[in-house]
């Protein structure tokens, strides 16, 4: 194989009380990227089209990542990488991980899979530093694997898939407001109330459980965040109007998506997710703000060859 | 029905991550209990057997618990209690926990069973609360619902059976030191660090995972105590000889059984746990403390008839 053309999927990173651990990938959103494999070694990023990004390919998370990739590899030929920049930078739908994930999953296939998941994950989270400073998994790690997925540690690195509801569906809206991840970082505090997190703790153990036993009603029962979206939400304008509407359409949850301005909903069904998509993107209508809206089923295979 | 006979089992909260919210319950470790419907109405516990226990209804946990669940009931009869006490109260296991949850489960059972699970856990409490201080269900919901129990909230309470892997067994020892609960939760500081915590729910979410996939290796890597652990564990002479030895004796992991001084282990299979037991044993025996071992599989269906 030489060349290889990829859908990198958007992804959802948190859900609401999964901060920092669980991640979602989606089916219908997401940027497209060819790789070639060419006799000139090196990695170059020839082609950037949708969005103004870096060329340069240490400025580039899927550059970095693929630089972080091929650093102890001995071989003599190099990656071109085309991009079809689909996902909006800074949206909080995974931009960078999806970029990231893409380029060290199609180098990997082109190099006859010689890295696992988790070795893939190690490299893209060296282009997620370079976006937001810190070398998270938890858009990668759903972009690579496909479905849920929990970063269960960093030391050692483990993530894991857990099992996905098959008529879960997300439903995102990006207003067009700019919160940028290390904005998000700072408003965090660093400390927090034993209280609190243990009834965080509680909601995720419950989420998990609900997603092995698709239980739907649980599910919604435990997409609460305590602890980081009071932090956040004053970021985002409109964001407990959202919450408010979406759950009297039907939704079974809703939170900031990574880091924000994005806001998710879960649903039981495409009808119900459309039916979200239309109060959210009305309540930023009236508020004069532009949005985007994207409704998808979980994708729960990630990066996949188009 | 008149009259039952109750095996009330013992239970271990916590399980490392799960602070507050998991809990497990063991088959071979137990009080018996047997109640008596009665004409006089009110409840008398009548004989208290294996241990020193306040007689009086209003100052006994069973009584308290069951006084709970009688209160708004309009019935002109009464029950009598008696309780074999074969668990230590003080030993970390749940010894009040098991009381209560007879108690409620026992009376429910001769009323025709009118209160479903979860109000049973809600008037078990209140006799807990006698107990520590605090109305906490993380021992009366696995003694209740039987196997792993996780405690999803309180506000409303919610208490969910997760998955049971069919091989596990849990060794618990008990070394004759006095920790009282109280002094347990003094230990405990109001304030945590995020990272901290998301190390903790990231195993949380981890072991639940590992539940539902039978997945004993990650069930190994995931039992980990990040916040109460290192707080606790001073007040527990050996703990972490302990925890050293039998990991290597082949135990998947321990920590400390509720709020101690019981320290458990879990292990794939009973050869391992039996040979954890005898590790477990040699230890406090070189210190010269008397202890209890237990060694039992997981009672996947909490208090039971005799």
């Amino acid at each position: 194989m030489n060349e290889i053309k990829l859908f990198c999927p958007a992804t959802i990173a948190n859900v609401s009380c999964g901060f920092d651990v669980l991640g979602l990938c989606l089916e219908s959103t997401g940027d497209e990227m060819l790789i070639r494999k060419v006799s000139t070694p090196g990695v170059r990023i020839t082609k950037i089209i949708g969005q103004q990004l870096p060329m340069e390919t240490e400025k580039n998370v899927a550059g970095v990542a693929a630089l972080a990739m091929l650093k102890d590899l001995d071989i003599d030929f190099g990656f071109e990488i085309e991009i079809n920049k689909k996902i909006k930078p800074g949206s909080g739908i995974g931009s960078s991980a999806a970029s990231a994930a893409g380029a060290v999953y199609g180098i990997n296939q082109i190099l006859g899979a010689p890295f696992n998941q988790t070795q893939l994950v190690e490299f893209a989270i060296q282009g997620e530093a370079l976006a937001s400073g810190t070398a998270h998994a938890d858009n990668v790690a759903p972009a690579l694997l496909g479905g849920f997925t929990l970063v269960k540690g960093y030391e050692p690195l483990e993530v894991l898939k857990l099992n996905t509801p098959s008529e879960l569906y997300a439903t995102v809206i990006h207003p067009q407001i700019e919160v940028k991840t290390a904005d998000a970082r700072s408003v965090l505090k660093q400390s927090i109330p034993l209280k609190k997190a243990i009834v965080q703790w509680g909601n995720l153990a419950g989420l998990v459980s609900a997603l092995y036993s698709e239980d739907y009603d649980l599910l919604s029962r435990c997409l609460h965040d305590e602890i980081i979206e009071p932090m956040r939400s004053p970021l985002i304008p409109g964001f407990y109007k959202v919450k408010q509407a979406v759950k009297e359409a039907g939704a079974l949850g809703s939170g900031i998506s990574g880091s924000g301005p994005s806001i998710f909903a879960l649903s039981k069904g495409k009808d119900i997710a459309q039916e979200v998509a239309k109060v959210m993107g009305n309540i930023y209508k009236d508020f004069g703000v532009d949005y985007d809206l994207h409704i998808s089923s979980i994708n729960t295979q990630g990066v996949k060859e188009l």
